[in-house]
């Protein structure tokens, strides 16, 4: 018996695990930064999110994303696990499918959480549909799966563009295109629309951060090599500086450290290490995780005052902005190529590129579902929906009672 | 050394830990299900299980389920671990009775979250250390510790029957002899009493998953066998199924997503695949999923009003009904022995008539026990303590304020 | 390579990553613990916890606990981890690392329960940077690095002194010194202030019971040890037996079973257990662990009712009390030195000796820092800032929105 293979497999079964917890993190995250009276069917959609990420991901996406390549565009083969081989990169092929699955999961959860408390329940689940078989897949493929973009050098190493951005990129133009709150936008003015329970977010994004020593460091497939707990500590520390300078900065900026950007703040940290965790130093995660922190907030800003899209939870920000951020960092911190570690600007230009690649695709992509889904059925609720409820609208239930 | 002893006891030791946090799912879905007056009193139940599950299944439990055979009825020895071997299947013996006293605790948890509500604190303190120290032990020996059961040739990997299962017949029993909760059929009308936290009790469904991965995959207590990535992915394929049936059914006949149940659904396919997570295929584990799924909701619906059986969470329907149906679809999709893989009748016919003993046994030793607990001190609270809530009357305090 | 190596390195990362959700376990234990105006302030300071004691740790701490230890006073070297070796006791020393960092953060967390609600936020930023850059990483360095207490033969396995004692003194003197919440004792009464959200509380003590996995059997960093699963069953045992004996003598002195005392109790249990896990027997665990469910119940009424000393979620008695008592317990229990073993008084008196002077230490260490903030920045928030809650005065928001 292959001690190595066993070991490894392990692991990242292990891993698979921990990352799997994270679907609880954003079901509690989304629920907790959203009004009560959307809570259920936000948990509907996480819970959807997953079944239709794991069935979806086993049926067509696995072979899109890992199946043999035509022209390094999509996979062809090993649709429903069929002629398989025994073991991928060093650990069990069953191994590799399970953490993979799970992975495609987390991508749909971040469009959830943008689109929340407007979005027609059906008109999300057929867009999960194609996220987790189609959209996900493809830019996987050209990623992890041996395609143009890592055959170009471009690199992402747990997935701060494969699964961050691509899921940021859909939720821009699925809060883009169903529109804002009612509410929100009136008459010049700028509506705050707060959280309903804050505690569940603040548990569901230490959840999200247990999950993420999963997600990063198993992303190595190999618990021999030394870069895997280097990826634990540099998702440690970026989470960590995060949190400290996306709080500082808050108070700065608003008088008072905002419970929000914080909790955002470590998100955005945990994502802006993502690309790189593998990578970068002690220093560069420090470094990210600091910028990350604060840029999520002008990207809130931003977003929400001057591109007048309404993202309740600040997904786009966090999942989109700051993943991308941390991949083009890459090619500036990367110990082993980055501009700042005298690399040149090679590998900054290749990580710009193909991130440049990537949201074309996506926002396109995208585009072309919501635009689909909207004409044949709707995306956006009654306004009388919107106001009474989703939870009592769509599910004929309450959240909460007599507390 | 022996790496491989390593190796598995390491693997088990982790699983154990994560089927631990199984504890708080099963609070938060008890919780979340019922009623705001009595959450207190049901998060009580549960940390007393946890204690007299470990205690009680270290004094006498381990003994009689794991000791040397009496007849293949019960074990004779190992109480309160006193000379047991080094090494049991290949692990640590440290690692094995650590992975079983876990298990125990869980059986028992099954129970309270039928009763729930309306049965007083100390005779649910009672039936659980009859639980955990004779039922679950005696009908885990017959089946796991070498008793007449697995000897007979019947099969359960994970404890569809043995945990899952026994849990369900003793809630039925235990339901069906405290009766139904004051107003919940008047009249002939049948009144739903809605669950008050629906988020917490959806955090509680995604943890029990989670812990779900150390309860399957770790049940083969070897790391090195391929049969336990398996066992993750038919567990990961057959919850999604199931959430995805139950949630299609529910819109079906009720005219909306429901939530209960599509959470309940995703149980119903954990459970339903849980006794033969390991020899299942993956289309075996869907199709177990999608069906454990739909008939979780006709189990609800006929127990709630054709037998009119008060089970405030669906505990009835989701462990015992789905238990049972996994435990039989062994005989039908096993892939080495299953009548759709050419195995003939024989093993179905193991397994119904299996399940059928343990049915009969639980049913009757928890009938027994509830009686004389009933006879001697009380099954229920006063009506005016079941009105007023549990929190209030048994523990002097209010799970919620300033909400 | 070296198997034994990876594997202890791989468990170790894994123990660290359970570790690391014991700071969701806290802060929703001394969220629901509290009252709900309270609840995001006591959110932020578990984030800023976490954030500042891996950084500071990172920075600073590391070097004065582990590094090269002058005069086995404190360590010199080893700062932001620069010139550290390869491997640590056997594990790599990013692993080792990993741990040490997660736990120097979960130390501050505790002073952060027993000040909660009438802290000033910045006062407490100011206090858990010096907590986790000099305090705890200096005893550490006594009992752990090689130190003073180390050289005389104290012991402390998983930090029953080193983690919980210490964050135990502090958060005496932290809530001695910041005085009690307004109207807490008034005209010679003492005014019960409930928790607001128990729920939330018991899912955060079955987190961190589960993180105790990680915490305790993680602390041998051996997985090849059996003394890592003997750990778990302690860990297990200690647990369960005070949830019982908590949960009994509650009802034996209130006339009910106390909630908020049964959860405590199991906490002092798990803390209890902590400092020997690896060296009493089971029998040892049980019974330190009913002895430290009943201490802690006389500890909390003797703090609020005689000592006058507020502390809302009982951190002082759980961890302070709990976590000496299981230190000193290593001088009777320890199997290899224990009085009852037939050690004789040695390793009593040096147990007794060691923690009185850690309590020394750390009482007047977190003396000096907090009159230090109290001149020059005050402590506590204006009254009307207490009484309107720190919520809304110091970040603008309100935890629940619509419940």
């Amino acid at each position: 018996m292959d001690m190595n293979l066993v070991m490894n497999s392990m692991w990242v079964l292990i891993a698979s695990i921990l990352v799997f917890l994270m679907h609880a993190g954003f079901a509690m995250v989304e629920v907790g930064f959203t009004q009560s009276k959307n809570a259920v069917n936000i948990i509907m959609k996480n819970f959807v999110t997953v079944a239709i990420g794991v069935i979806g991901f086993f049926i067509v996406g696995y072979g899109i994303m890992y199946g043999e390549s035509f022209f390094n565009i999509f996979g062809t083969s090993g649709f429903m696990l069929l002629n398989t081989p025994d073991t991928v990169s060093g650990i069990s092929f069953e191994v590799f499918f399970f953490f993979q699955a799970i992975f495609a999961a987390t991508c749909a959860t971040i469009v959830s959480g943008a689109m929340a408390e407007r979005t027609k329940f059906l008109a999300y689940i057929i867009f999960c549909v194609i996220a987790t078989t189609l959209i996900y897949p493809l830019v996987g493929h050209w990623i992890w799966g041996g395609g143009f973009l890592s055959q170009m050098g471009f690199r992402d190493f747990a997935g701060g563009t494969a699964v961050h951005a691509v899921g940021g990129f859909a939720a821009l133009m699925g809060a883009k295109l169903v529109g804002a709150r009612d509410g929100k936008y009136k008459n010049g003015k700028i509506k705050a629309i707060p959280g309903h329970n804050i505690p569940l977010g603040a548990l569901g994004v230490l959840i999200l951060w247990f999950g993420w020593f999963g997600f990063n460091p198993g992303s190595t497939l190999d618990i021999t090599s030394p870069l895997t707990a280097h990826a634990a500590i540099t998702t440690l520390l970026g989470g960590s500086a995060a949190t400290l300078s996306s709080m500082l900065f808050s108070t700065i900026r608003y008088k008072k450290p905002d419970a929000g950007l914080t909790l955002n703040g470590a998100l955005a940290g945990l994502v802006g290490v993502t690309a790189g965790a593998s990578m970068i130093s002690y220093f560069g995660a420090i470094f990210i995780g600091i910028v990350a922190g604060i840029v999520m907030i002008f990207a809130v800003e931003y977003i929400d005052t001057k591109l007048k899209i309404d993202d309740p939870v600040g997904a786009i920000s966090v999942h989109g902005v700051c993943g991308t951020l941390g991949t083009i960092c890459i090619g500036l911190f990367a110990t082993d190529g980055g501009l700042f570690y005298g690399g040149g600007f090679g590998l900054l230009g290749i990580q710009i590129l193909g991130v440049c690649i990537v949201a074309l695709t996506v926002l396109t992509l995208s585009y072309i579902t919501f635009k689909l889904i909207d004409k044949f059925y709707g995306l956006r609720v009654e306004s009388h929906e919107e106001a009474r409820g989703l939870d009592a609208m769509e599910h004929g239930i309450s959240a909460y009672i007599d507390l």
